[in-house]
C-alpha cells in the first residue's frame, strides 16, 4: 500500500515572531498519526502572499495531502484566502452556503453582523466549503491533481472542530490508507518508571504488530497500544487479548481508556452508585470544583463547592473549628480533615473533598515549604487524608493536587458495591 | 538597511508526529526577533538525508541564517552532522576542542565514556565548534556565500545555553541588523471585526515602518505593533505616540499590555483601590474563582467563593429566597442579582461576582436555549446585571462567561477613584 504524505503549512507572523506557542500543529500531527497518514514536513510562514505561494507549491511537490491553518480572519492582514484564490486560479464569490453559516452564527447570539463578516462568506469559487459552526471563517477544502488541500482557520477550537467532524473522516475515504487500531490505557496514582518496571515482560512480548508508546501527563500515564494490520476486527481482538494480560498487573491504575477522563470516570462511578459530592478547595482556589463540572451532566452529582480562601472564612462559611486553625494551621491534617467533613455536611454530599497547600511561588517556610499540599476524602464514616510534596510551580501544584485527590476519590468508589 | 532573514530547521520524528510539543522554535523566535532578525520561515523535518538536504537547499535560497535543531544525539537515526558535511562537502574528522568538551563533560560528572561519546567529537572540517557546556553533543557554525548555518542539539536547555553564550552575540557582530520593537495592546469586550471597523482610520494613518496585526484569542483581541528602524527609543516613541492616537478611541476595552492577563489586571486594580472580590458560580462551576487564583499572590484581595450547583444550596448556603429561584428561575436576572449581593455580604467582600446559565450540551429550554447565560456584579450600592448569548459548546461557554465578567469588573474598577 502507498503510503499517504502530508505536510502541515502555518500561516501567521504571531508563530514565526514566537508570540504564540504552536500547539495546532502538534495536535494535527497526533491526528494523522492516528489515521496512518505520515507527516513528513511542517511549515510555519508569516502573512506574504509571494512566501504562500512558494510554500504551497514546495509542499504540492512532496505531499498528497497539504493542510493549512491560519490568515482566514476578517481582517486586512489576513490574506490566505485571497492567496489560495491565486494560486488555484479561482475568481472568489459569495459562497451561499457560507454566508448561511455566517448569518446563522450571528443571528444564534443575537449579534448583529457587519461588512466584513459579510465577507468572509466570500470564498474560491474551485474549494468546497468546510463548515464552520463555532467562528465566522468557514474552512475550504481544494483537490488539484489527486492531492487535496485543505484551509482552515488558526483559532485551535475552531480547526479542531473541523478536523475531527470533516475533514479526517473525509481523509480516510478518498486516500487508501492502513488500518490502524489504537487503544489508549489511561492511568493515574503510579509514575512512568514504576509502572514500566511492573509490566516490563509483558510490553518484551508483545506480538512485533503492536507497538507501545508511554505518554506521560500531569500526574498520570497513558499506554498507547497501536496495532497495524488490514482487518480491523482482528486487531481490536489482538489488542483486547493484550489488555487483558496487563490488567491483572496495574489494573488498580487503570481509570479507564480512549477518551475517558478521570473527572468522567468519577462521574460514571458516582452516577452508577447514586452518590454525590461537594469541594472545599483552599489551595486548588476551584480549579477542582471546575475539573468537576466540565463534564456535561455533572449537576446529577456534583453538590457544590466553597472556597474559603482566609481563614476567617473556613470557620464562618464551612464551620472548621478556630483552635484547629491556631493550633495547626490552614496546611495541616487537621484542618483538610474538618474542611473534608464540613463541606460534606453543609452541601448534603456523600463525599466531601478538601485541599489545603502553599501554592507557590510565595508563602512557604522551613517546616512548609512552597508545594506542600494536604488533601482529604470524607464519606461520613471515615477521613482519608494525605500529603503531597509537589513543585515550585503554582499551575502545577494546582493541577497535580486536583489530579491527586480525584484519584483518591476514585479509589474510594472502586471498592465493590456493598450486598 | 538590508532586513537579515533567518529560517529555522527542526530535525526529527518526534515533533512531526505530535509526540514532542515544539517549544524551541518558539523560544527561538523570541530571541532572533529581539535582536531585529526576522524569521521568514519555520520548517521541521524527519531524519531523511535527502529531506534535510532538499531543506538546507530552500533554506539557503531565502534566508541569511539558517538555524538547525536536533538529530545531534549519539544515535544511528541521528544523521544531522553526516548530512551537513554532504551539504557543505566537507571531510569530518576528530575535532581537538570538541574531544576536551566531552572528556570535560565525563570527567567532571566521574563517568566513564564509550566509543559512541568519543565519536560525538568528530565535526566537519569546513565547520567552526560552538561548545556544548552542559551535554556531549557540540554545535557547528558553517558560512558559505555571505550566509551563517548554525547546527545544535534540540534538548532545550543544551540549546538555549549555546544560543544566549555564543550564537546570538555572535549573529550582532556578523550582520547589520535592524532595530524591531514590538508592542502588544490587549483588549476585552469587542469582537475583531467590531474593533478593526472602530480603528480603520487609524490603522490607515500608520506610518510605514509601524505595522498592525490583529490577535484574536477567547473573547479576547490582542493588537500588536510592530516598529522597524535604526533607533529603539525612536521606535518606542514612535509607538508610544500612536497609542496615545488609539486610546480615545478603544482605551475602554484595553486591559493591558504585553504579558498582562485579564485576572492580573483586575488583581492590580483591586490591590490598588484596596478592594476585595468574592464569587458565586453556578454555571462556571469554579472556572472563575481558578482564574482569579491562578494570580500569585491572589490571596490579598480574592476573599473566596462558592459553587451552589442545586436551588436547595442556593438557599441554605448563600441565602437566595426561594421564591425569586420559583418565581424566575435559577438562569434568571433575580438570582445572579441575589447571589452577588449574598456571595459579597457572606465572603466580607467589597464586590460579589456572579454566574448562573446553561452551559450545555443538554439543559436548554425554548425560551432558555443552551448558552443563555446571566452575570452579575454588586458593590453593595449598586447591582450591574448582563444576558449573555453564547455557544453550544460546554467548555467554551464556561471560559466566555468568565471573561465577561470579569471584563464587568474590570470597567467597574476603572471608575476614577473617589477624592
Amino acid at each position: 500500500m502507498k503510503e499517504i504524505f502530508a505536510e502541515v503549512i502555518t500561516i501567521g507572523d504571531e508563530i514565526l515572531y514566537g508570540q504564540t506557542l504552536d500547539t495546532n500543529t502538534y495536535w494535527i500531527g497526533q491526528q494523522l498519526n492516528l489515521i496512518g497518514v505520515k507527516i513528513i514536513q511542517k511549515t510555519s510562514i508569516g502573512d506574504t502572499r509571494e512566501h504562500i505561494l512558494l510554500a504551497l507549491a514546495e509542499a504540492e511537490q512532496r505531499a498528497d495531502i497539504i493542510l493549512i491553518t491560519g490568515g482566514l480572519g476578517p481582517t486586512k492582514d489576513d490574506i490566505t484566502k485571497k492567496t489560495l484564490a491565486v494560486y488555484f486560479d479561482s475568481p472568489i464569490s459569495v459562497n451561499e452556503l457560507a454566508l448561511k453559516d455566517v448569518e446563522d452564527f450571528f443571528a444564534s447570539r443575537g449579534r448583529a453582523m457587519n461588512n466584513l463578516n459579510r465577507m468572509q462568506a466570500e470564498l474560491p469559487d474551485k474549494c468546497q466549503i468546510i463548515h464552520n459552526s463555532v467562528g465566522t471563517a468557514p474552512g475550504m477544502w481544494f483537490e488539484k491533481g489527486g492531492k487535496v488541500f485543505v484551509s482552515m482557520p488558526g483559532v485551535p477550537h475552531e480547526m479542531k472542530k473541523m478536523m475531527i467532524e470533516q475533514v479526517l473522516p473525509r481523509f480516510s475515504k478518498v486516500f487508501p490508507l492502513p488500518v490502524i487500531y489504537h487503544k489508549m490505557i489511561k492511568t493515574a496514582g503510579i509514575g512512568e518508571s514504576w509502572l514500566s518496571e511492573k509490566i516490563e515482560d509483558w510490553e518484551d512480548n508483545l506480538p512485533p504488530h503492536i507497538r507501545l508508546a508511554y505518554l506521560p501527563d500531569l500526574g498520570q500515564v497513558k499506554l498507547r497500544l497501536t496495532a497495524v494490520g488490514n482487518n480491523r476486527a482482528q486487531l481490536e481482538k489482538d489488542v483486547a487479548a493484550q489488555v487483558q494480560t496487563l490488567l491483572p498487573q496495574v489494573g488498580e491504575y487503570v481509570y479507564g481508556y480512549g477518551d475517558d477522563t478521570l473527572e468522567g470516570t468519577i462521574g460514571n462511578l458516582l452516577l452508577e452508585r447514586k452518590k454525590t459530592v461537594a469541594t472545599a478547595e483552599s489551595c486548588t482556589g476551584g480549579y477542582m470544583a471546575h475539573a468537576i463540572t466540565s463534564v456535561p451532566g455533572s449537576s446529577r452529582y456534583f453538590q457544590g463547592g466553597v472556597i474559603p480562601y482566609h481563614n476567617d472564612l473556613k470557620i464562618k462559611v464551612l464551620g472548621v473549628q478556630e483552635t484547629t486553625l491556631q493550633q495547626h494551621g490552614a496546611v495541616s491534617e487537621q484542618t483538610v480533615n474538618e474542611m473534608a467533613n464540613q463541606v460534606r455536611k453543609l452541601f448534603n454530599a456523600d463525599y466531601g473533598l478538601a485541599t489545603s497547600g502553599i501554592a507557590g511561588p510565595d508563602g512557604g517556610t522551613d517546616e512548609k515549604p512552597v508545594g506542600t499540599v494536604w488533601i482529604a476524602l470524607a464519606d461520613g464514616e471515615q477521613t482519608l487524608t494525605h500529603q503531597l510534596s509537589l513543585t515550585k510551580d503554582r499551575t502545577l501544584n494546582i493541577q497535580l493536587t486536583n489530579v491527586g485527590l480525584l484519584n483518591m476519590l476514585r479509589k474510594a468508589l472502586m471498592k465493590p458495591l456493598e450486598v
